[in-house]
């Protein structure tokens, strides 16, 4: 009898060339021309579900959003642990005048990487976990009962999913949540993200004068509303990089000493990409805390924005009517959205000066909650044996800054332990002209995702 | 034998006919295409010039620029007082789509007002001087030496009058310039501007990393260019309103206890107009001077545009590359512009963090000083007994926030009495949609200009 890794190695080529079709539907989710090739995407999915063996396989779409693939095998019986897999079949715009050395949608293989807008974000997740599912119903069925939902909607904004899970929570329901995207920041030493910023967004208004003045003509008898909102604005952190607002850190979980000591292992990473990417003169930050943990472990208070007057070339002597900001808090557990937006809304308020209107919008739609994931659950110590055996490493365990809204949404519906699980290289350039996925690392995505779900099968 | 003003009278309707041929004229000097009219412009006046009895009338023109009309009649002799007056034939532009109501090249009378695009900035200057020389001409000559110097370059920088003077000293010799620009906040109480503010522009940048960076996955470590910007600008001034930068205010020419008190009489107008004008919750500025003071008496530093980041609809969670501020300062005797950019410009890098760079660029092309007219002067005494005779009325004095560069220029270069004499009233609206000249002020303007040259002569 084959094993599930010989069926993927014997079919290693042919797993290439379906990557390959699916990299060349432009599934771009931002551009309303491209609706049709998502769904077309969509089908392609859909189609490959069924092929593979999953008894149910449905598109979801409704009232012209854009689509949604379910599939499910629960062959491994009620006994068995169920796993639900999360990818992003949509991809981003790209255009040859980004940059772009061979057409974005026309992937072409050069030095082992394949070069194609999606293959790292996040298709080779896709047809990763498909094929890793195909080899292991190919060669006696799964240890555990699979769950595929794969979304077309990510790079615009997810605007169905949430509704989808929280309407759903009998068809998802896991044991485990695989959740695939993102990257890791080496190609030999897997890097497995156990911690996700959160968000809150809020928009800042100063207005001064009732239209814009010569400041010739009032320069001195009139708050100029840039100054203060720069007033404002400088008041929200000390001088060592602390937010001021009060209460800002009560609800943030401290760091233990063991936590400290597992996230030093990424240290090395973090340091050289930040002087690689950034070029910034020199680091800057909470000094009490080190690099890596000012980025997953801290929360922020960042200036996205920021105008008024006049900006463009040349020069108006204008004390401006208004000026604006728009800002972002980037959370961690146990910090709350809406509370974060209370305190930074009130303690701009008591800043404001009765020179001038201060007015503070919190974009509540965009809340989203800091996430922590237990390292210690069965599906991550599972997850963390699979990565060791199918990149012959053991991953460092990390949290990064950024947020990925699913995973907070997945944690607070369905009672699962939850595992994010990529597969690319970091430098492959997500968003980015020449996109990349290393192929060696698809095929390690492949054999980890089989590892991962046989290891869970003989945990049960 | 008829008096210069019965002849003004007499001809008040042809004055005004002539005004209005002016203002069909569309001279406007920032749009290339109209070089043409303001070649228009310069030839009615050079017509009108010879017309009237002047001397010698030229048009200076050179390299393509746009140009200059000379004219002066020295029939008075050698021991009368020459008086050199200035105005401006060229005009911002204008478009129905700004909210005219009426055409803004075809003169319109409506309620005692003509509504045209340069009937208060600065034609009704022009025509006023030209119409006050001709009835003195016409009646028998006048008592002083005329010199007339109209620019046609005042809206789109002035690039060629300040070396004019400076290359003519001789021809321009004179005992009292007068500068006819501006306007008064009043129709029926003439105001005259015995001190302007200068100026002084720079660029700040302040740049972080290399390139845009993802807010999530650099927020933290990476100081924000925008925050820094906000940083540095809000320690530029403190609390109450007081510029910051060491030395700022030392060489600020004090407010003798009589000047305060001359001052004193205009405070009504300029409260009244902040209320109508601003449209802001409360004044603000230093607490040791009044609302006009503020803007007459003390320089500023004005924050005048910003930008960074994404600053558009929507929201973007980018740490930005860079972000930047556009500065000026307003300075007053005894400021020197170059002094007071080189004290900001240290202060900005002084205040620097070393997380990021910051460039500061001193734009010195733009650099004007502040200029105080003495009100005890020979032609700043004869202008306000003119006024009284003309609007029936003793003028207030006042010192403006604003900038006059020619007057500078020409108290630099030219040993001479200085007066600034405006015509119009300020509510018609320089630069805006709907300018206009109140009729009855364009005649005062031209009665208050004989009363001048006949008393400048008698004072010989």
């Amino acid at each position: 009898m084959v094993t599930p890794h010989q069926y993927a190695q014997a079919h290693a080529q042919d797993f290439i060339e379906q990557f390959i079709e699916l990299l060349r539907i432009p599934s771009i989710s931002t551009l309303q021309e491209h609706a049709v090739d998502v769904e077309r995407a969509a089908q392609w999915i859909a189609y490959d579900m069924k092929h593979i063996g999953l008894h149910t396989v449905e598109i979801h779409q409704a009232d012209g959003y854009l689509p949604l693939v379910y599939g499910e095998w629960l062959g491994a019986g009620e006994d068995a642990p169920t796993v639900l897999v999360y990818c992003h079949f949509d991809v981003q715009p790209a255009a040859m005048a980004d940059g772009w050395l061979t057409p974005p949608f026309q992937p072409t293989q050069r030095e082992g990487k394949i070069y194609a807008r999606g293959a790292l974000d996040s298709k080779n997740h896709v047809v990763a976990h498909l094929k890793a599912v195909e080899s292991l119903l190919a060669t006696g069925g799964a240890p555990v009962n699979i769950k595929l939902l794969f979304e077309g909607e990510e790079e615009s904004g997810s605007a169905h999913i949430f509704q989808f899970v929280k309407d759903n929570p009998d068809k998802l329901k896991a044991d485990v949540i695989v959740v695939s995207d993102g990257s890791m920041p080496d190609e030999n030493q897997p890097v497995l993200v156990y911690g996700l910023r959160g968000i809150v967004q809020l928009e800042v208004t100063v207005t001064g004068p009732m239209r814009d003045l010569h400041s010739g003509h009032y320069g001195g008898n009139v708050h100029n509303p840039i100054q203060a909102l720069t007033e404002i604005l400088a008041a929200l952190h000390d001088q060592e990089g602390r937010v001021t607002v009060p209460g800002f850190y009560d609800d943030v979980r401290e760091l233990t000493p063991e936590e400290r000591d597992v996230l030093s292992a990424i240290q090395p990473w973090v340091e050289r990409e930040w002087q690689l990417v950034t070029g910034a003169p020199m680091p800057w930050g909470e000094p009490d805390f080190r690099l890596h943990e000012r980025i997953g472990v801290r929360p922020t208070l960042e200036i996205n924005g920021i105008a008024g007057g006049f900006f463009g070339k040349g020069f108006k002597t204008v004390l401006p009517h208004k000026a604006w900001a728009k800002l972002s808090c980037r959370l961690v557990p146990d910090q709350h959205p809406a509370t974060i937006a209370k305190q930074v809304k009130e303690t701009i308020l008591r800043l404001a000066p009765p020179t001038v209107r201060v007015d503070v919008t919190h974009m509540s739609n965009d809340d989203a909650p800091g996430v922590l994931l237990d390292y210690h659950s069965r599906g991550m110590q599972t997850c963390i044996q699979a990565y060791e055996k199918g990149w012959g490493k053991k991953p460092v365990l990390t949290r990064e800054g950024g947020s990925v809204p699913v995973v907070a949404v997945f944690q607070q519906v369905l009672d699962a332990d939850l595992v994010m699980m990529p597969f690319g290289y970091k430098g492959g350039g997500a968003h980015s002209p020449n996109e990349y996925m290393v192929i060696e690392m698809f095929h390690k995505g492949i054999a980890t995702a089989i590892h991962f779900y046989q290891l869970l099968g003989a945990s049960k």
